[in-house]
C-alpha cells in the first residue's frame, strides 16, 4: 500500500462536528410528529415554521403553464438560464421594487437565485474564513450556522459561538440590537425582523450604515418580509437609506411575499460601488455565481415576473392583508390573554413573552400537549429568546383564530 | 471613530482575487459577440456550450403544468418543499437509476438539488481547506473553480494551481488518468467525460474504486451523461462497483437526459457507509442542505418524476439517440475531413485534435472566422487540453450537418 500502510487523517470539514445536533425546524418536526404519533385523533394547528398556506397568485400559475407550453416547442425552448437571471425579471424588480421608491439600482446589480437562504448563506464566501461576523440575538439560524459551517464562528460552547459578536435584542431596547463595540466584518440585519416581527426606523438604519461606511464593515440586509410593511417611518429597501450603496447587500424573495415557498425565487442586490480591500464585492458574487450554480428555472422566473403584473400586484397585496390581519389576531388574542405580545404589524411574525419562569421549549411542548398548537420556541433562535415564543400569520384565517381561542381559554384570565 | 481612527483591513475572501479573470463560457461568448456585430450578417452555429437545443418532453410539460395547477389551489398548494426532494422523486430515482442495475440505493441517500454544478461545486463544503484535490486534465473547470474560490487549491502560476494534482488524460494512455503518486483527500472524476468524450472501462474504474478504499480518499464521481453510454463494457453509476459504497459520491442530472438545462433538477448519491475520521458524509451533507437551501420548485420535481413514465422514457430515449446521431455526425466528418477526434460513442462530445502547430484558442478563432462554427477551445479545460478541441452534439441535425460540412469544405483534403 501507499502511505506508509495506513490510512491517513481524513481531512474533513471539522466544523460540522462543533455543530450542535439538529437544526431548530427539524427538532420541532421530530417532537410534532412524536405527539401526533401519541394523539392520532389531535387538531394540531401549525404556526410554527414559517411556511405560507395561501395558493400562488393566479397570474403566476397561468405565467408557469405558459413557460412550460413553451419550454416544450423547439422555437421557445430555452435551455441554460443566464447565471444571474433573465432580463426580463431583473428589469422588473429594478422597476418595481427599485425605481418605484426612488432607489438607484442597476438591473445587472440584481442577481435572481433560488432563495434568500441561499443566497444568506452562501454570501460568507465573499469573506476570509477569520472574518467576524455579528448577528442579532435572537436570529435566524441560517446566518450563524452558515458560518459555522465555514469555520467563521470558532468553536460552541454554552449555546453561543466563540467567535461571532452577538447583539442582544432585548424588550428594553425596543428589540433593535446596539452598535457593535468591537471590530466587525460582516453584519446581519433582518428587518422587518425574523423572528422578532420588529421594524427598524429609518433613522436608526441610518446609524448602521453609517457605522458601516465608517469601519468598513459590510450588511448583509435580509429583508425577505419588505412586503408586510404598513407604517411609513421604516424603509423596505436598505438602499433608501444614503450611503448604503457602499457598505450593503440585500436579499429579497418571493416567498413570502407572493407564496413561492415552493416555487423557489429570490433575488440578492450588491452594489457596484460595494468594495472592500479594493476588490468589487460585486465581481467576486458574479464569479461565485457564474463558477457554482447555473441560474434558476425559466419557468419560475417567469412566475415571479407575473408578481409585478397588474393582477399579479392585486392578488399579492390580498395575500399579504390576509396574513397581516392573522397577525392582528394573533397578537390582540396574546394581550387579551395576557401575554405580553410584540411585532405582527409590520411583519408576519408575533413575538410573545412566556410566561414567568416558563422556558421557551418547555412553552413549546405545553402549547403542543395543552392546545395542539405548535410555535417555535425563542430559545431556538438564541440565547436572548429564551422565555420567548413566536407565532407566524401564515395559517388560514379559521385555524388562527381556533389557535388563539384555545390559548385564550386555556391561558386567559 | 472606533478602531484607532482608521478602517481595518478588510476581511474579503482573497481567493478570488487569484483567479484567472474569466471563466471560460463567458470569454467564449465575447469572441461571439464580437464576431456576430462584425459580421452581422454571419450564420454563426454554436456546437460550443453543452447545452441542449431538443424541446422538453411532452409527458414533462404536462407534469409541470398540473403541477402549477395544483400549487394555484389551496386544497393542493404546496409550501417549502421537503429539504432533500420529494419522497415520490427520490423513490422514482431509486427504482429507475439504481434497482433496475441491481444497485441498492436507499431512497435516502439521494439528495434532489438544483443542478449537478451546485452539488459538484458545493460538496467541498464536506472537506477541510487544506484537502488536496485530484483532478483530470483537462477537466470541467467547475471541479477547480470552486475549490479554488475556498481555497484548496493553492495559488494559480503558470496555467495551474499550486495545490491541486492534476492527472493528464493523453492520446497515449487513451484519455485515462493513472492513479495519483501523492496523497490525495478528493478525487474528481467524470465519466462519460466532459470535455474529452470517453468512458470508463469497468475494470479501470474498479481500480479507483480500491485506491479510494486503500487511501482514504473520497471519489466525487460525477456521472451526468451516462444517459448516453451505448456500450457494455462502462458503468452507468459508480455504485455498480464492488466497494463504491464506501468511498465515493456520485452526482446526476436531468439536464442532458431529459433536457432540463433550462429546468434545473439534478440530484446527488451520498450512502450512509460513507465514513471518513468517523464522520457519515452523508450526514455533513443532510445538515450542509438543511442548512444552506430550502429544495427544489415542486413544479420541478414533477417535472422530473415524468422523466420516468412510460411516455418520458420513450422520449427521452429519442432525444439521446438524436444526439449520438449527431455525435457521429461530427466524429465521422472530422475524422473524414482528416482530423484526429476521440468520443461520441458513449457521449455527448467529440474531441478533436488541432492541425499541427495551432493552438486551440488559434483554432477557435479560424473556426469562427472561417467556418462560422463555434467549438470549445481544450486549453479552456486545462494545459493538457492545447492543442486539443470540444464540439458538442445538442445542435439541431440540420446545424450540425451544416457545421460538418463546412469544416470539411475548408479542411477537408
Amino acid at each position: 500500500m501507499i502511505f506508509g500502510g495506513k490510512i491517513s487523517v481524513a481531512k474533513i470539514n471539522e466544523n460540522f462536528v462543533k455543530m450542535p445536533a439538529s437544526y431548530l425546524f427539524a427538532e420541532i418536526g421530530r417532537r410534532v410528529s412524536e405527539y401526533e404519533k401519541n394523539n392520532p385523533s389531535a387538531d394540531v394547528i401549525r404556526l410554527g415554521i414559517g411556511d405560507v398556506t395561501l395558493p400562488l397568485p393566479a397570474a403566476c400559475v397561468e405565467a408557469m403553464k405558459k413557460a412550460a407550453d413553451e419550454m416544450g416547442r423547439a422555437e421557445t425552448f430555452r435551455g441554460y438560464p443566464p447565471d444571474y437571471g433573465y432580463d426580463f425579471l431583473r428589469e422588473a424588480i429594478k422597476k418595481h421594487d427599485y425605481e418605484a421608491r426612488g432607489v438607484q439600482i442597476e438591473a445587472d446589480e440584481i442577481f435572481v437565485s433560488d432563495g434568500a437562504k441561499s443566497d444568506s448563506s452562501s454570501i460568507g464566501e465573499l469573506f476570509s474564513d477569520d472574518a467576524v461576523l455579528a448577528v442579532c440575538d435572537p436570529v435566524y439560524p441560517v446566518y450563524v450556522d452558515s458560518n459555522a459551517i465555514a469555520g467563521r464562528a470558532g468553536d460552541y460552547e454554552g449555546g453561543k459561538w466563540s467567535r461571532i459578536v452577538y447583539m442582544p435584542c432585548r424588550r428594553e431596547n425596543g428589540f433593535l440590537p446596539e452598535l457593535p463595540a468591537v471590530h466587525v466584518d460582516m453584519i446581519y440585519l433582518c428587518f422587518p425582523n425574523n423572528p422578532l416581527g420588529v421594524s427598524i426606523p429609518k433613522r436608526e438604519l441610518q446609524k448602521w450604515v453609517d457605522f458601516a461606511n465608517d469601519t468598513g464593515a459590510v450588511i448583509l440586509y435580509d429583508s425577505a418580509y419588505e412586503s408586510f410593511i404598513t407604517e411609513d417611518d421604516t424603509v423596505h429597501s436598505i438602499f433608501e437609506i444614503k450611503g448604503a450603496e457602499t457598505c450593503a447587500i440585500e436579499f429579497r424573495s418571493f416567498s413570502k411575499t407572493a407564496g413561492f415557498t415552493g416555487v423557489r425565487c429570490a433575488y440578492t442586490v450588491i452594489p457596484k460601488s460595494l468594495v472592500r480591500g479594493g476588490v468589487s464585492l460585486h465581481k467576486m458574487w458574479s464569479r461565485r455565481q457564474s463558477t457554482k450554480m447555473n441560474g434558476v428555472s425559466y419557468v419560475t422566473q417567469r412566475a415571479a415576473e407575473a408578481v409585478y403584473s397588474e393582477a399579479g400586484q392585486r392578488e399579492v397585496k390580498a395575500h399579504v392583508e390576509y396574513y397581516l390581519e392573522n397577525a392582528r389576531i394573533i397578537r390582540e388574542g396574546l394581550l387579551s390573554a395576557g401575554f405580553e405580545a410584540y411585532g405582527g404589524v409590520n411583519s408576519p411574525y408575533v413575538w410573545m413573552k412566556t410566561p414567568d419562569g416558563v422556558g421557551s421549549w418547555e412553552f413549546f411542548d405545553a402549547l403542543l400537549e395543552g392546545c395542539a398548537v405548535v410555535g417555535t420556541p425563542g430559545a431556538g433562535f438564541g440565547a436572548e429568546g429564551e422565555g420567548y415564543f413566536r407565532l407566524t400569520s401564515f395559517g388560514s384565517r379559521e385555524n388562527t383564530k381556533r389557535a388563539l381561542s384555545r390559548i385564550v381559554d386555556k391561558y386567559g384570565r
